[in-house]
């Protein structure tokens, strides 16, 4: 059950409802968005609802049978739209792309890309300072100052950036330079991560886990959004199965049953999806068609010289050809 | 390497290639698929193919690296079109739809069904009267008896017919009613009915196993067509993971790389690649964006009542209404 | 539920019987093991098993809530013994031993693995003749002559054959020559040979399918027990996982489960559970340890020269080490 | 390649190998675990190592194929034995006992099983009091408090600790309290984490991921041993399949696998490998006698009242029965 409070209710009226609850053996956390405030509240037994509704301060009252509360779509059925300023918004109707390298290498690489973004209307840019890789003896990426140089051309040049955070540790000293906090798989249940994120007002991209099931990924945003932070994506980028042929098998079940379970946009992420570079268009052109809010896929100018993820990353000519495709179906895309 | 023959060669010029072949130790095969004839030939060493070329009677010479040969787009880049006769073509770059019920329960219901399918102009009835089921204790199909009612209802209406036969003992009875045989998930390694089906010149769809790799599919293909039968079609039917939501999980990749690997038509089957009615029309697009050549799903007069698979069967609005959305795409359907 | 029949019900009685239990909605079967006979009913609504309890004919009543039915420990508690005749059973509390190579190649093969099970008195002999095999330009096995050979040189030596038939079509001829039919893993689901085997009065192994499930394994016994066939064991061999460093990912977990779960036998495949020749033996240990009433493993006089699964037989020693080590453990093995 | 320096090498020494290194274009990483010091090198190209063989203060040079270095077999032959203190010991040839309740509830239920621990001659202790859960609104342990009253009873007790650490964050604070780190499946591939406890001379056992490779597995301990820290297990704890009659499929394979592949400890998880309480004490037999260094599992002194994982937690009687089994097997267990 969520308990949506009003805007002017009194700590008067917030004692007693937390007492109503506490006597129905309600176990119940306190949201604030920045925007509303709520009780999630978990209980075991059926109860009347309606013993709430006429409480002082409450605005609204939903069950919702999921295990997940809040980024269910059983309690709010009106998609959540993430609004990254100057008129950039996801989730509102239209396809949005984000696009850009596996890892930030250089100020000439970020600067071409942007420059093909920019050309191809494009206005999000990924690229990763911090690496998650399995070897400890792989390149790791450039790190803050990466970023800091990242973020500068971007700016300059009217792109949001999107980046992954590894480490709560982190969070401080990027907050400043991102637009989009990334959650990559491996951390899609990093527990304390999505706790420190949920504490922020800035918009989380959260990758379904390796093998991570729906609900495990709809109970990790949980976490984010019980702390307040209601900007939330969720992605998919395809799992683990014993099929070898490709890195990940890209599930597109998963595209159109997120859209249905949750408020919350869905973005698909092609390239880790498949993993093979030349069957990555038509994996984003179907997930599109499936209903994706947005695509996240890697472009890089020579993507055989990347110093990551080379194999599953596209050029510039099939990146322009594959936006071009986009638009051409009929499906909106964003300008 | 497979070894092409000209039309006239002679008993000699056989024998003659036969000797050089073991010669130098390849292992062949000689296929004959009514249209033309080959060799397929594995062997260990690397060998200038050369010496075979000035070999009477030779055609022409492919090198095929990948474990299965006839199958493969390695051999022949020409896409494969099976032709059901009355101008019904599956694989020439349109999209086939094959819609029908789960399992031919009753002669009204597949009438019903025909009515459908004509109206909606799609010309092949999928319906099963052989059941593969879990259980011994479900619902096992209408049996032989029941494939001859559908056959008539669908002859006297210009549709073909495509049925799952279970059993090479089966074979003889329903070749005359079928127009295209299915063999299920659970038989796609069944390779003594694949033996007999590839001594057929009947088409063949052939389902991807409930596990299965894409290799273990090509090759399952290429028992068939080493015996002869050259009208075959490979079908992604969701491949079994560890998500539950779900029973099965479409397997999108699989489409883009099937096309690219066989010169086989590739079909898609919604129905049991998600195996929940609502979520059923989004893959069938996705899928076909994604290039399949053609969609099998399920359809009955009033699903809830079906006698199997009731949870993933569409009704005749759903269907009416995918067959729509699917003409609205840029890609070509059949008509 | 299972009603169990008196030894002297007379026709009237079934009548009776059959009467009722339509009369309640029951669809039920009549089977006849040679040794007792049953109804198996399924019915959709809680009854009070006690209206049938009375009537004449019965001999006692069974609840089974599983959906398998005969195969289930709820009905029967007693553990199935396989009686193989000259005092050689499985499943009375030891652990069977059964050997042999992936397939039979030659009379002196078969000769020498037969010393060697002699030797260290080990009374089954595996060994196929008919090979399921992925590519269709493997070796398919030796075929009925074979298997002729094969059972020759067995029975001289009193040892007992077990062989996988992979078609019905072949029941006929091989039943002279065979004590206990495998079914193989690709051939789990494959529903028409299991109701040909069914109907046999013969020893069955039926292998897990490849990844098919510990209620698919027990509903395909099933369907052989609902023919009259109950001299049944199941066998884990392995599941297809993520996990590429082994061939399969032995289940020993579904051996402590079957044995919980059925009455049936369950015997162990190390050899296919793992696919690696090195670790055969530890599995063989652990999976007799976990309450296994038989091992299955492949033995070859030079395994490296092997025409099949070259990578995961033992020699004669490595095999005649592993015995000695089952017999040091505190578990009983057949001698 | 490893190249083993010796103890006295100097500062002039070390410069001169990294030249040489720099030279032929190894990536090279300087480790040193307190007790040794190396240069962990990769390079692309086949070198003949003999070039580092004569330069002064190289010890030894080890070539080794893996991706995995450090903790790989082909470097180090000799098991790595983990000292706690006090006789205490992992990986010397004997079975290890680590036993506790999934969460650290109160003193009493940790004077409890402490008592049970000392009765059985067992150990060491396991209890997590920071605990990673899917839902936000889920117990999530005791905290630092908690673990400080759970250190206090255990050393009182001569009883070790191990106990999981979510976050880097919390390293400080629990370091004085915790024998043994555990990091737990989720946190697998956790890198920034792995780079803190590689920092320490501490013990740290690490869980393979969820659906973790092998190889993955060995890698993130490679993340640890190449900061210096030598001190390390690898677990098996099942991972996640298909099957879903149990929480998890233990993989006995890797067991055996394991141990091969590195000189490290392999403890196994047998209550999340099955997840179902009646089966873990034959899943802990067959991993102990599959070579296992040491059993972790789950014990209560009323599991039905656990605050977490009720169902896979042993009560006492079961606990002892157990390990009373595991004395009576031919595998030597720790007293």
């Amino acid at each position: 059950m969520i308990i949506q409070l009003k805007q002017n209710f009194s700590q008067y009226d917030a004692s007693a409802i937390e007492n109503k609850l506490a006597l129905n053996k309600f176990v119940f956390l306190h949201v604030d968005t920045g925007k509303k405030q709520y009780y999630v509240c978990n209980g075991k037994h059926e109860i009347d609802l309606r013993i709430f509704g006429g409480l002082k301060g409450v605005d609204d009252i939903f069950r919702v049978t999921d295990q997940y509360k809040l980024v269910s779509s059983q309690w709010r059925i009106e998609p959540t739209v993430i609004d990254l300023g100057d008129g950039i918004k996801i989730g509102k109707g239209n396809l949005s792309i984000m696009a850009g390298p596996c890892a930030i290498e250089s100020e000439d690489q970020v600067e071409q890309i942007v420059a093909h973004l920019v050309k191809n209307k494009v206005h999000i840019m990924r690229g990763g300072v911090f690496k998650p890789r399995s070897s400890p003896y792989s390149f790791r990426g450039l790190g803050l100052e990466g970023l800091q140089m990242f973020s500068r051309v971007c700016r300059n040049n009217g792109i949001k950036i999107i980046t992954e955070v590894m480490e709560l540790n982190q969070v401080d000293d990027m907050i400043d330079y991102v637009d989009i906090f990334q959650v990559g798989a491996r951390n899609s249940q990093n527990f304390n991560l999505l706790d420190a994120l949920g504490g922020l007002r800035k918009p989380v991209l959260l990758k379904r886990g390796i093998s991570g099931t729906l609900e495990e990924l709809l109970q990790s945003a949980e976490y984010m959004y019980s702390r307040g932070n209601d900007q939330l994506m969720l992605c998919e980028r395809g799992i683990r199965s014993f099929e070898n042929t490709y890195r990940n098998t890209f599930d597109i079940n998963a595209i159109a049953v997120l859209k249905e379970k949750s408020h919350l946009p869905v973005i698909a992420d092609p390239s880790h999806g498949v993993g093979i570079r030349r069957y990555v268009p038509v994996i984003a052109l179907a997930a599109s068609v499936a209903g994706a809010d947005g695509l996240i896929y890697e472009v890089h100018p020579t993507p055989e010289l990347a110093r990551s993820d080379a194999q599953q990353t596209l050029n510039f000519e099939e990146s322009a050809r594959l936006i071009e495709k986009l638009r051409s179906f009929p499906i909106a895309v964003c300008n």
